[in-house]
């Protein structure tokens, strides 16, 4: 750990929060949709618009509608321009998706256009789809990332619009690729269904083929019915038909239908629609059929398409006299989902997921896995960091959120270290400067749920580690000893893979960029061939230095109390002088037999089978070896040799690509650096430099677990935790007497009564309104990892968990915090292999926390979400400061 | 004159249109205008979009918004979004301009939205300005169209919105230059001012510094007061100031006022807006400065545009109270105008042109006076055949423009030819095919308005023109003899110009184009080093072939009882395989003592002297010698030697662009062809290809008149007139005899029971409503053309004028048609030497017509404008169908 400067944390909560309308009769539901004709092909349109929360620009700029020569979007007009449109006719419908851009805007609104808006929504015409602060991506996405940001939406839409808020439909349109687990979490999310618009495009041809663009997917094998999620692929990912799309950013014809003007052409626009419509139909299996009409940031003037599809739908509609059964009108995702609801059919199920995704042989979108690897490091810190200050935030009870503003909350949680200067972290390295030249290790126990200070004096008494370089036998790590004594061979080194170069006229042609890996050649370069070393010991901890070239070096760490090893890398800057775009690999070579399988996690959470070269659901035909095989690593991957009976786990800081391309080998992309653009809209190569315009320099650790698989389980997902969730550093000077300062602070603290059970994780510990809190509290074992021991339900009292209040009332609430749990109720599917129709994904009721002291059970890899009142008159924490 | 099929002639005439809304109080005039605050910088800012009536694409494509890949343009949004802004907000204004399509846009719209437009337009926060069916260029145009296309637009708006929809103000912004006939006929239309967005740099940096941006022009040396017309420049031409276009089509940053956010930017922008006005207030002389807030098809999401200056007039205004002096506010050019002429100040005058206009030193506007000749030479046809059509379906009385229908009116009056096949027109040239063997040609005596019916028969009796190849000494045009019998040499020739290549990159790489001339030297190339002749003579005419290369030939043509010689040339198609783009012209050189100076006309009407290398208002820095002396001339060009006493004059058939750079001289650009954009908008080389994809062939006439100077106005006034409208022929099988036919229908008519004086002119007769029709009449002599003769006033009495029926009432209108003319008056302004307050511009009251006779005078170049109601029982012209 690396002494750092003392931070000063800035927690911004939001304002602007307005009661919601009083509902009278809302209508706002699924019994306000347009039902379609009987016999008839009924299209549904659904107006909408893809508003990235930061993409090419900042959220701020794409809000405004500044910066606008690198894409000319402006959020703000978009949402003035609909709810226009929508006001002049009631039978225009608009759904909206990312409450980031909506809270921005409505922040500004008065309170007669608030009003307008609260209207249209009650009345249905402007829906709220997804819903979250964004719509995140599935790949590199932690799952405390995604239930956060998604309730952080959910909050604002529920705030203002009441049960009119609350969205019915997951839309994950633009991911690139989708989860397992965030299936999961929208299914307890209470999402009636989700809709997605990139899949693989061998598996869409096979779906469109087979009909089974819709199905039900089985999200989870430990949480069962209640992660089944209604799931359909849209015809065009998210935009209109070709031909259709009437934007101002679109260059489709408009319907001119003035037939005293030149260029009158509604007849041939209506034939073209009725038979693209006729055509859509065939892959799909009831009388509806959706059309998904906007792309990214359109309806910025909603005039544009509105008109237009008013014409669509007049003149298309006006051919039914002439014997057409195309009926077309407005409607919304959950329209068209409670239409498929009514259809009583048999919905065919998925139980993998959809990675990696290819949209076509040579653009495997394998690449972002693992691009801007410090952004993705970043993500994870920040995490860690906004846990600390909900979590300190509710303890120290500074207000509700919603009237307190809490701007500025300074952590002064400072530890006292046992100083361990090893002055050679510090090795000097070409290029590399910092002023820290020493490193401070010792160990500490901390409270769960709180703080500890620790006094930090200049001293000539610590132990120093003693250098033995040039002593070590190999320069590279060759072995590793099993806890059990047993030694296994494990070559650990870097490789690096030449980026494809290429214009992207062609598929064959695709560059390796942003979204796409694609190398040049299926062999690695190893980067080992004059790698040097130091070794440094210690009372505590014994570390390996290895530099590997200029540009990549690595400390191998292994304390005396653990039963892992930490790889600490340190790579960048890639050269390019040689005009060849890298992307570098760390690979861990085993004689494991691992027969073509490996297991990565998905979003952090549950873990899933992959097979090199192959898909669950269809033959594959593999064009690239190497990216074809890569999928999201978010924390952990490993490979098993079940006739030795051992797992290789290796757990990841951050989000990275990796695979396992030969038998016994895991490998994982830490950094790219890339010459040329892929072509998908970054519209620039993937070339992160610094200030000083030389390659971005990326520092991240793998923590290297080797076991017998009867333990690797409960190993992986205890070490996972601590990953994700360190203790906080903050440092402060003081110059009195730690007495004085004890005096006057708490010094030590724990939030907690008592241990949670070690299978259970606080995973939420928020403000929320009042004097109510919002907890969540998960099992973090899936039902296989440790079957006889911590894979069992746990169970929890919550009315005397926290040191500082009691809880006096507790009302659990589906996993988005947006609607009491006894209220909630999903679509019923029928799905194959079922013949009766049964409410699938309802899934099984959970018992209400009982009794007076609130107890309950939390089975494997369930999240219980509660909104929890508070005793008022709890005596407050000493000040922190 | 060649045979030519029978023509079928549709003339659309418009429907649609709607009775104007009864206005009980209308505030649309100058009364509703904001005022300002005395003692500040007031800043007017004019809403407003520069809507081209066809440019990149056609008419309709700019309506609807299709083909956007060539421009992002569809102007039924423009008007659909701004109707929406102004509704919502009452300070809100806007200017809309081109009528053609508001009209298109009307058409469309169900009678709440008119209702909706007709209230806007009543409360002056939608104002029409100009008003014609298009802006009209100003070089390029006859004056004859200018007058039917502002009049065709001007009706459209008072029918529509009563005495709202009389535009006060002329609003030139785009014209390449300014014409003082455009002034002369604007100020006879009764606007009050007239604004223009390009005038030469030279002459703008001068005016900025002398603060003469805005002044009256004396327009007219014939009308006098008049024809004056207070005339601004504005100061971005029609553009916002830098930073300040918040349309789809811009860039500039956002008003960005949100301080919770990133980038809020409002300090920064107000200081910049604030800074931007006080430079501009420095080159006008008022507290009064305009800003045009728009640009090229802007608006077509207004919310852009007025949401962003919403928030400029709230944030600068509010910078009021810091003690700032700017106040800035929604506006017109009328209310700016209105300000103007409050402030009571005396103005400069000016009384040349604004011809030719300099963007920069090296990109002169001249090139577009001869651009696309074959589409300007349609131009005149056009003019020629609606004045007939007109004429004719007045005659015919079908019945009243705004109830009928007149989609089909076929034409088949007929001649007979007195037959003179000369089969040597057709001498062979390469690649050049008409099945077209012979041409007829005789004398006929044409009643005025009316037609004549002749009968063709086949025959072998015909005369012969007679060859008389390689006899003639000479092979270019020599000499030409006087009608006094004095012998001018004349020397007449073809040379190109190599039009500069270049990318633009800056002013000296600017590239000849579409719109700018610029030669790569000042020295044409001669093309008459092998001329071949042939001679035809005949009884009526003789001819002299000339052929002067493959791609350029000419028939010198002289008839028997005429006093000017023919050139007829044929060019084409332009030779550009050594990658030269080429200019050419046609030259004739004389020994006349021109001085510097000739003369061409203003839009077929009056005429100015120019001087070479001089302009009249500044000294001039000439930087391209060639071009920089070129002036657009639509009818006519001519020089003087006035110790000779003679005159050249050269009567074009379409505009082009001449000039005479030595004395004795004069040029007129006849086709060019050209390889590299210009830069200016059109994207692409002026290099126009037939179906075949090779070079457009033009054939144009030129009529040489060579006379002593005192007659030479009379001369050619009148055969300018005959150029202008010829009888237009139209043929038709007929089996029968002479004797049948006659019978059955009236082979002979003129639609006058007397010839009009000699020196009046018949410029308009339509239909207009009900009984009415309208009539102009003009004197198309200047004073100084014929002052003993036909430069004096002439009288016309109305009541008996024509054959078929007779006028029974008489309103004179102003030039426009749309006020009559005893209602309508114009703003006074204080011009210089001339102390006191005058009302300059509404001049001489001119006698209504008087007595039962209706008796009129007309002053030289007076047109005046009648409506004029038939008595409805008139004998009906017998069927000519």
């Amino acid at each position: 750990m690396c002494l750092s400067q003392l931070v000063i944390i800035a927690l911004l909560l939001s304002m602007g929060t307005s009661k919601p309308l009083k509902q009278d009769r809302p209508s706002c539901g699924y019994q306000s949709c347009p039902q379609g004709k009987p016999g008839m092909l009924n299209v549904h349109l659904i107006c909408h618009t893809h508003d990235d929360v930061g993409w090419l620009k900042t959220v701020d700029q794409y809000f405004y509608g500044a910066n606008n020569t690198i894409q000319r979007a402006g959020v703000q007009y978009i949402l003035d321009s609909v709810i226009q449109e929508l006001r002049h006719d009631p039978k225009k419908r608009f759904i909206y998706v990312e409450t980031a851009f909506f809270w921005r805007w409505w922040r500004q609104q008065h309170d007669h256009m608030r009003h307008q808006v609260q209207k249209l929504v009650r009345d249905g015409q402007l829906e709220f789809i997804g819903g979250g602060w964004s719509m995140n991506d599935e790949a590199t996405c932690h799952y405390n990332d995604i239930i956060d940001q998604m309730t952080w939406g959910f909050r604002r839409l529920s705030d203002t619009f009441g049960s009119c808020g609350i969205p019915r439909i997951g839309w994950q349109i633009d991911p690139f690729g989708h989860s397992r687990e965030q299936a999961s979490l929208f299914a307890q999310m209470y999402f009636d269904g989700l809709f997605l618009g990139r899949i693989d495009y061998q598996d869409k041809s096979k779906r469109q083929k087979t009909q089974t663009m819709e199905m039900v997917w089985k999200a989870s094998d430990d949480i069962g019915p209640a992660a089944d999620l209604f799931t359909g692929v849209l015809p065009n990912t998210y935009s209109p038909p070709a031909g259709f799309c009437f934007d101002t950013l679109c260059d489709s014809v408009p319907i001119m239908d003035d037939p005293r003007l030149h260029d009158y052409n509604v007849n041939e626009r209506v034939d073209s629609f009725i038979k693209i419509a006729h055509e859509q139909a065939k892959m799909y299996t009831t009388n509806h059929i959706v059309m998904t009409m906007g792309e990214d940031f359109n309806y910025q003037n909603a005039n544009l398409w509105y008109k237009n599809l008013d014409k669509i739908i007049k003149y298309v509609n006006e051919k039914q006299k002439n014997g057409s059964n195309v009926n077309v009108f407005y409607s919304t995702p959950s329209c068209y989902l409670y239409a498929l609801n009514q259809a009583n059919k048999t919905w065919p199920t998925k139980s993998d997921d959809f990675f990696p995704y290819a949209s076509d042989p040579h653009a495997y979108w394998t690449g972002y896995f693992t691009s801007r690897p410090s952004i993705k490091g970043f993500v994870k810190h920040s995490n860690n960091f906004l846990q600390v200050c909900k979590q300190l935030d509710t303890l120290a009870r500074l207000g509700p959120m919603d009237a307190g503003d809490v701007s500025v909350l300074p952590l002064q949680v400072s530890f006292l270290f046992q100083l361990v200067p090893i002055p050679l972290a510090v090795q000097k390295i070409p290029g590399r400067v910092s002023k820290a030249t020493s490193e401070l290790v010792f160990n500490v126990k901390l409270p769960a749920l709180g703080f500890s200070t620790y006094f930090i004096r200049k001293s000539n008494k610590f132990n120093t580690g003693c250098d033995i370089a040039n002593r070590w036998k190999t320069r590279l790590l060759r072995e590793f000893h099993l806890s059990n004594g047993i030694k296994l061979p494990v070559k650990q080194s870097f490789y690096w893979y030449n980026g494809m170069n290429g214009n992207n006229s062609e598929a064959k042609f695709r560059a390796s960029g942003a979204y796409i890996f694609r190398p040049n050649g299926t062999t690695p370069y190893p980067i080992d061939n004059n790698v040097t070393v130091t070794l440094v010991t210690g009372p505590l901890l014994n570390e390996i230095h290895q530099t590997f070239s200029p540009w990549i070096s690595q400390v191998i760490r292994i304390y005396n109390n653990t039963k892992y090893a930490e790889l600490e890398w340190l790579v960048g800057p890639i050269p390019i002088k040689n005009n060849i775009g890298k992307e570098i690999i760390t690979r861990f070579d085993t004689n494991l037999q691992s027969k073509k399988k490996f297991y990565t996690d998905a979003n952090g959470r549950q873990v899933l089978k992959r097979v090199r070269n192959e898909r669950p659901t269809w033959s594959l035909n593999i064009t690239e070896p190497v990216s074809g095989n890569y999928y999201p690593v978010n924390s952990r991957i490993y490979i098993k040799d079940d006739s030795k009976n051992i797992q290789l786990t290796i757990l990841t800081d951050r989000s990275q690509g990796g695979s396992s391309l030969s038998d016994g080998s895991i490998e994982l992309m830490v950094h790219r650096r890339l010459l040329y653009d892929d072509a998908f809209g970054v519209g620039e190569p993937l070339n992160e430099t610094g200030v000083d315009g030389r390659g971005l320099v990326v520092r991240g650790r793998h923590l290297i677990l080797l076991n017998s698989t009867s333990v690797a389980g409960k190993q992986q997902r205890e070490l996972s935790e601590k990953v994700l969730l360190q203790p906080w550093l903050s440092f402060a000077p003081f110059s009195g007497s730690e007495y004085e300062w004890a005096k006057q602070f708490t010094t030590e603290y724990s939030g907690l009564k008592r241990p949670l059970p070690p299978n259970i994780h606080l995973l939420t510990l928020e403000q929320w309104k009042g004097n109510s809190v919002l907890l969540r509290l998960e099992h973090f074992f899936e039902k296989t990892d440790d079957p006889r021991g911590l894979s069992k339900p746990a169970n929890v009292s919550l009315k005397d968990m926290f040191t500082p209040f009691n809880v006096v009332n507790v009302t659990e609430t589906t996993l988005g915090a947006n609607q009491p749990l006894r209220k909630a109720s999903r679509f019923a599917w029928n799905i194959e292999h079922n013949s009766t129709r049964t409410n699938v994904n309802t899934g099984h009721q959970r018992d209400a926390p009982t009794g007076p002291e609130f107890n309950i059970t939390l089975n494997p890899m369930e999240i219980r979400t509660f909104l929890v009142t508070l005793n008022d008159s709890v005596k407050q924490l000493k000040s922190i400061s």
